[in-house]
């Protein structure tokens, strides 16, 4: 079975990422969190408290980045909390896990996996890419050998989210998605040209409501809530930016236009998270990103609605 | 046999394109000239000199517009005088043509020639989009009817070059940019995503120069400025922009990897003449544009030099 690490900057649509990934055919071997979302401690308790909540008590969270290269604090932005509410969840309150973060941090563990399983690992990475980036700084040819790396980050056709020129995963460390995009490890790319085409709203999962299971109700109030405020003043549904990002992971045919390239990240400036492909990789004929430019979205939002709707009748 | 319009700012790479289309199995019917790489009245002279010097003294030059839409008139930048000259032509001076422009404007001969031709009919604009963007506005159920319209401009994937935004032809007229890709006419987008593919230097050209014909060494010397001066202090050679979305145009097979979007183009504030995917266009299922994202580089080239080639022969 493949083995999948999830690096989450726990808010909603990481929890949902969470929920998919355990509903499919692979072992979540560990979770490693991050700032973005939420501060990293409250990544950390949400994914413990989730991972209760689905009854996967035994899968170990790792505890990454603070904060992003070249700060020493993370501050959430309104955008963050108006999307992903105080807690990160929505305002959901979730009953608190008894257990607790490895002592490894995140990046120490995507190293030790990495060296353990190579290329039967897939690691998908849904909030600032600073524990990947710390990884490969501190063991670069550990983290060559992963199998296959998957990051929801930038926007490279369409507008961003943080700024229109800035996606918010890369937004909240572009000094860490500079490294990773230039380090010339294989990375595919599930950014907003794709993710916004997954926008769901009341209708999809109003079976997760009516399940009458603690997990569903919370779910389903946790999606309410993220599809209610990602758009202020817009009635056009949430995008499932991370569940994507994993499902294309574990199953690469979603993505129906891939688009290889040599990708940088500007850090600093107006446009200061901006990636964008650079001048001499048009001439290389080495790509190490390949971005996905569309995707077969029916396919993916009803594997997804179906999947997470079994996670939590599972729970019960 | 096919028949193609070119509306050509007149700098060195429109040219070359200009050479191209004479070289190829296509019935040039008429260029319309626009400011841009030169003022227009310039683009004018430098297309009937150009034509008279290839031997073509029959086909009709409509001068298009002056400047950019809400402005009334256009300077030349530094760039654009130090990568096609003063006149345009790399300082290189040609015997002035006898012929005079025609009456009609270029946007006129636009909408006549979609009226006759229509399906049959081929555009390949290579600079500002303003004579296409008037056309639209005067007629669009004409202009509709086009088979094809090819433009060199934008960069998608990759920074621009008159600021890291904007590729030159859409920032030198961002409103017609934005009122062309925005009225769903349907265009196929050759930008630097793959034009700065067809990086020539001094080997390819090397026999124009020993031609030995005066238009072998004309094209010859405008071609060596042009690839000296395009990338200041950079030894990476000149890009044939032009010549690409001509030769893309007249056979489609060149482009090897196409993205269907939905475009619009910034008009103000620092990204001015941005071209990006709009956010609803990713719902929409009909695209207007498609844009060139790979090509089949080493055929054009070798195509493009033989076809030069022989078009400087054959014009002794």
């Amino acid at each position: 079975m493949k083995k999948i690490i999830l690096d989450l900057d726990t808010g909603i649509d990481d929890a949902l990422a969470l929920a998919y990934v355990l509903g499919q055919e692979a072992e979540l071997i560990g979770v490693t969190t991050t700032f973005g979302n939420v501060l990293v401690e409250r990544a950390t308790e949400n994914t413990l408290d989730l991972l209760d909540l689905f009854g996967n008590e035994t899968i170990p969270v790792f505890e990454g980045a603070a904060h992003p290269w070249g700060a020493t604090k993370y501050r959430l932005s309104d955008l963050v909390l108006r999307v992903h509410g105080q807690n990160g969840l929505g305002n959901v309150a979730l009953p608190r896990s008894k257990r607790k973060k490895e002592l490894q941090t995140g990046s120490q563990f995507l190293i030790e996996a990495a060296k353990q399983y190579g290329q039967d690992l897939i690691l998908v990475a849904t909030g600032p890419m600073t524990n990947l980036a710390e990884a490969i700084q501190l063991e670069k040819a550990a983290i060559e050998t992963i199998g296959r790396i998957v990051i929801m980050g930038g926007a490279l056709t369409v507008p961003g989210n943080s700024t229109k020129f800035a996606e918010a995963n890369i937004y909240n460390d572009p000094l860490a998605a500079n490294y990773v995009l230039e380090s010339g490890i294989p990375v595919t790319i599930v950014g907003l040209d794709v993710t916004l085409k997954t926008l769901i709203s009341g209708a999809p999962i109003r079976a997760w409501k009516q399940s009458e299971t603690f997990a569903g109700k919370v779910m389903a109030q946790m999606a309410e809530y993220y599809y209610t405020n990602e758009y202020e003043n817009q009635d056009i549904g949430g995008a499932m930016h991370d569940p994507l990002a994993a499902a294309i992971a574990l199953d690469p045919a979603l993505a129906t236009h891939l688009l290889p390239i040599n990708l940088t990240v500007e850090t600093a400036g107006v446009s200061a998270g901006r990636m964008i492909g650079t001048l001499p990789g048009l001439l290389e004929t080495e790509k190490n990103a390949q971005v996905c430019l569309d995707i077969d979205s029916d396919t993916f939002i009803s594997r997804f609605v179906q999947t997470v709707d079994q996670v939590i009748k599972q729970a019960e």
